[in-house]
This record gives C-alpha cells, sequence and structure tokens, in this order.
C-alpha cells in the first residue's frame, strides 16, 4: 500500500469535518484566529491515524470523526501557542498567529481550539466510560506535551544527551501521535489490551517520524521540505545527529568549531555547509537513520496480533513512510 | 449565615487538594509555575460553590472535591494568560507568571492546569454520563471565557455599550461561576430542572459580583481592596458605571473632559477624584449598584425550590455578600 496516497485521499475526508466545529460567533477576530491552522490543511496525520485505528479494531469509523477533528484541534492549538514561544513568524507559508493578530488573541486562539477539542470529545457518540478514557490519554498528552516544550524552552542553546533528547521528542510529537491511535482504538470498541499495543506502535512510529524529520531538516530538499537547511543549525536544534556528534567526535578543534557554529544565527552558509559534514563524517546521520528505523520496527511489532485490514495495512506502511518521505 | 465566614471555613477545606493534584515532576520549572496561584489562596469562591451546589441537592460533597479542585484550576490557568495579555505585573502582591519566570513558561503553565483540570474531570468518582454532562458546562465556560478576554482586548480604550459591557462580564466572569454551580450540582446528582436553576443563580450572582467589583474599584478601601483607586480609572476600565455616564452625561464641556482622563495611564490623583465625582453625580454609581441589587435578586430566586438546607442558605447569603462587601 501506498501510504502517502492513502494518507492524501483520507486526509480529504477529514477536512471537512475540520472546517465544520467553529461556528460563526462574535468576536469574528477569535473565530477566524482559530480557524487559521486547522483550516489551512497539512499532512492531517494525526485525525487519519485516528480513523484508521478505530477502524483496525472493527470499530465505525464514523462514529470516531469527532474524535479526529478534536486531535487536529488540540495539534492546532499547541502549534500556535509554539510559534509565540519561540517567536517564529512563519508557518507553511502562513503568517503565524500572534504576528497576523497579536500575541493576546493568539494565545485565547489556541485555549479556544483546546476547549473546543474537549466538547467534542464530551459529545463523541461512544458509549460514556469510553469518553472517560480517551479523556485520560488525550489530557495525558496535551499535559505531557506541555512539559516537553517547556523542556525545549529550557535548553535553547544547550547541548543535551540523547536521553534527554528521546524524552523531549517523546513528550513533544510522540505522545500526541500515541493519544490519537490509543482514542481511536477506544471509540472503535478495542480491549484495553489492543489499546495499549495502538497506542505503542503510535508513540515508536511518531518517535521514528521526528528523527527523520531532523534528518530532513538538514539533508533534505528545501523545494520539497519548505524549510531551509541551515534553519535547525542557526536555531542549535538539538537533534540525534548533534547529540551524538557532540558525545562521539574525537578531534577537539573540529568539536569546538562545530559548537561554535550550532546556535549562531548568523552563521554563514559555507559553516553551515561544514557542520552538516562533520555530523555525516562522525556517522551521526547514519546512526539517526537507523535509530529512526530501529523505532519503525518496533512500532509494527505492536500491530501483529491485529487481523488484517485495509487500516492495518496502511498502519504499516505509514510507519515505513515516516522515515522514508522527501517532506 | 455570615457568608465570609463560611466562605473562610470552606476556603480551608478546599486548600489541602487543590496542593494534591500537580505532582513533582521534570521540568520542577514548569510545575512550580502552574502551582503558584492555585497554591496562594484567594477567596476560592469557585471552589466552595461546586462544593455548595453538590451539598445543597443532597448529594455527597466529597464527590464533587476533585471537580471544585478543577474548576479551581480552570480559573487560576486564566489569570496566568490574562496577565500576559494585561501585561500585568503583579497579582495579589505576587509576581505574575510571565514576569517571575518568561512568557513561553507562562503560556505554558497554563495550558498545563486547563489539561489537568481536565485530567481531574475525567477521573471523577460519579456516574460517567454525568461526566458528559460536567464536560459540556465546563468547556462551553472555557470556550466563552475565551471569547470574553477577546472582546476585552478588542475594545481596550474604546466606549462601549451597556449591552456589550453585560455581555462581556458575563462570558469573563458569569460563565465559569455558572460551570462551577451546574457541574457541583451535576456530581451531587441532581435533575436537569435543578441543575438548571443552580446555573442561573451562579451567573446571575457572578454578574452582581463583577459589578460590584467594578464598584469597589473606584470607591472601596485601597487598604482593603488591595487596588488603588485610580487603576481602573487610568486602565480606562468600561464598567457599568462607565458606559451609563458616557450615555447620560449630558453638559458636554464635562463628558470631554470625562473621556480624556479615562484611560490616561498618567491622570494624576486629582483627575482620578474628578471622574469619580463625575460618575457618582450622574448617577452612574447609584445605577450600578441598583443593577448589582437586582442581579442578586433574581439569583436568589432560582433557589426557590431547593430544600432547606445550609448549603442553601449559603448560596443565598453568598449572593448577598457579593455585592456587600470591603474586598
Amino acid at each position: 500500500m501506498d501510504a502517502k496516497e492513502y494518507l492524501k485521499e483520507s486526509s480529504k475526508k477529514v477536512d471537512k469535518p475540520i472546517k465544520s466545529y467553529i461556528e460563526d460567533q462574535e468576536p469574528m477576530r477569535l473565530i477566524e484566529a482559530s480557524r487559521q491552522y486547522p483550516y489551512a490543511g497539512g499532512k492531517r496525520m494525526r485525525p487519519v491515524i485516528v480513523l484508521a485505528a478505530c477502524g483496525a479494531v472493527g470499530g465505525d469509523k464514523k462514529k470516531a470523526m469527532p474524535l479526529a477533528v478534536a486531535i487536529e484541534y488540540i495539534h492546532n492549538f499547541t502549534l500556535i501557542h509554539d510559534d509565540i514561544m519561540d517567536g517564529d513568524s512563519e508557518r507553511r507559508g502562513m503568517t503565524t498567529i500572534h504576528v497576523a493578530y497579536d500575541v493576546p488573541t493568539a494565545i485565547l486562539a489556541g485555549d479556544a481550539l483546546f476547549a473546543k477539542a474537549f466538547q467534542i470529545i464530551a459529545d463523541l457518540d461512544v458509549p460514556t466510560d469510553r469518553i472517560r478514557d480517551i479523556l485520560r490519554y488525550v489530557t495525558k498528552a496535551v499535559w505531557d506535551l506541555a512539559r516537553g516544550q517547556e523542556f525545549d524552552t529550557m535548553n535553547e542553546g544547550k547541548f543535551i544527551s540523547e536521553k534527554q533528547y528521546l524524552e523531549t521528542i517523546k513528550l513533544k510529537t510522540g505522545v500526541l501521535f500515541a493519544a490519537a491511535a490509543a482514542g481511536g482504538a477506544i471509540a472503535g470498541g478495542a480491549d484495553k489490551k489492543t489499546v495499549e499495543n495502538i497506542n505503542k506502535y503510535a508513540l515508536a512510529m511518531g518517535l521514528g517520524f521526528q528523527m527523520f524529520d531532523d534528518y530532513l531538516g538538514i539533508m533534505g530538499d528545501t523545494s520539497k521540505t519548505g524549510k531551509s537547511v541551515g534553519n535547525d543549525i542557526r536555531k542549535g536544534k538539538c537533534t540525534l545527529m548533534v547529540t551524538y556528534t557532540i558525545e562521539n567526535l574525537k578531534d577537539e578543534k573540529q568539536l569546538t568549531a562545530f559548537k561554535k557554529i550550532l546556535g549562531n544565527p548568523k552563521a554563514t552558509e559555507a559553516q553551515v555547509r561544514k557542520a552538516v559534514k562533520i555530523m555525516q563524517d562522525v556517522g551521526a546521520v547514519d546512526y539517526n537513520r537507523k535509530e529512526a528505523e530501529k523505532m519503525v520496527k518496533k512500532a509494527k511489532k505492536y500491530l501483529k496480533y491485529l487481523p488484517e485490514t485495509e487500516e492495518k495495512e496502511f498502519m504499516l506502511s505509514l510507519a515505513d513512510f515516516a522515515i522514508n518521505r522527501e517532506s
């Protein structure tokens, strides 16, 4: 199965529902600000995972659709707040909310999306004890997302360990993927053990996804990723490749040069290329790829006991796609 | 019954639970930031209302205690975010979170408290269909709070109508009081009609409370309110007294002078006193008091059909206290 194609088809199906839950209401300024990100599209990976997990356990995907929307709103709420904190003025070619509107409106648009997500979950057409279980996964995910972003804020400009890197991407990316998958499975009527396995699948897949994202950040084709290659280097983003380089580069002179380039917003193109070459030469890029592959292999194992369905097939190929893509 | 005394006693009972739900966890910086406001105390009106409403319908107040905590966390989450937006550096004598820490940590501390509140609600020891009903009230309240704060942001420095004033305080203050009361009643096992009446009681009481708060803001004893009299005037806060003055002051010259003082951060003490006197002379202060009294009278009527209990007695006297207090 072509995961990219399936993702594209499925994302079309969630598009309309995503645009149907935020009604016109005063003040429209807030409504428009909260709509901007979810309406603009994107990969829609999280909502599609909700639906796939529901289908994979034999559930009625229609009943999981509102949850898919809620998970996408939560993702977008965190993006809006992250953009304020990171001081980013652009996302996916759009002006970010706090720049297009103002910081107060951006904070409120995030809060409003957050509230709307839980309103939608409360209204799900599934047994109420399952709503409670879904809430437990989702609230835990949001709590962890805040922790992960705080780690990021605190570690800006610092060199962290591999262990800290893994913990941060787990909190920042893994847990919401995991909650999306677990939520879909719960809505689909899965038993506890199955929910746990699907949860673990998505967590591991999310980690692999993030590692590969970091790879694309420095090695990807800018015309496809939409990100400049120097971006992560100049921002000093602490990826697995960076932690590996710091921990394994023996040449003191090179290490000093590497550390000087990393996080230097004024680093030249030549310096950026030099930093990338250092990471390649020390084996950090290979190491990152192998670790991402390990994660994906681990993720797929958790799906072993699921019956053969189109959705399972998609989830397996999505794991492969997470570490084999151009954008 | 002495509402103030009952409130004081009850607030002691909620204090310990409020300090028990946020566990030590890394990063501690975020945990400490999220604890600061809820741990610092305050009137605890919202959590006490949750418990009172539960008791008033014959429910087990112990089971409503976690909801009381959740409502207080939601209140505190909005305070943290509001302080960022309003650029306030002090609250109740404490340095605000975004100043004591930084803006990212303050945004995240608010988000984390929000997530924790819903985590607590998901875990309530009440039938799950009642959890769903509680969620509907609470998520609607948070959505409305965001709308109210956005109205405030948009209307800064503008003169709004009485209708807009009432809508804004309903969203900013009324709905969370109302959700607290409705939530407590639902947790206590009340029927739909009773929940609605208790909800309406708290909404009307909240509006009266806010109007009286505005009164204290300009006429209160600074040593008791902790707020300088000129604060609201210099900030140009649009209270009912201001809208009434703008709509009813016939003397053009005085009106121009009044408008010039309002919202002028550099207004002198003499100018502040002049603005207050203009509001008094045109009858705005009296009008505000009468409207607050009407609200409280209306609020109390909604409790008519409740059996006579200590909690009902408290809720009635709380309504009187809302418009008869020094701080």
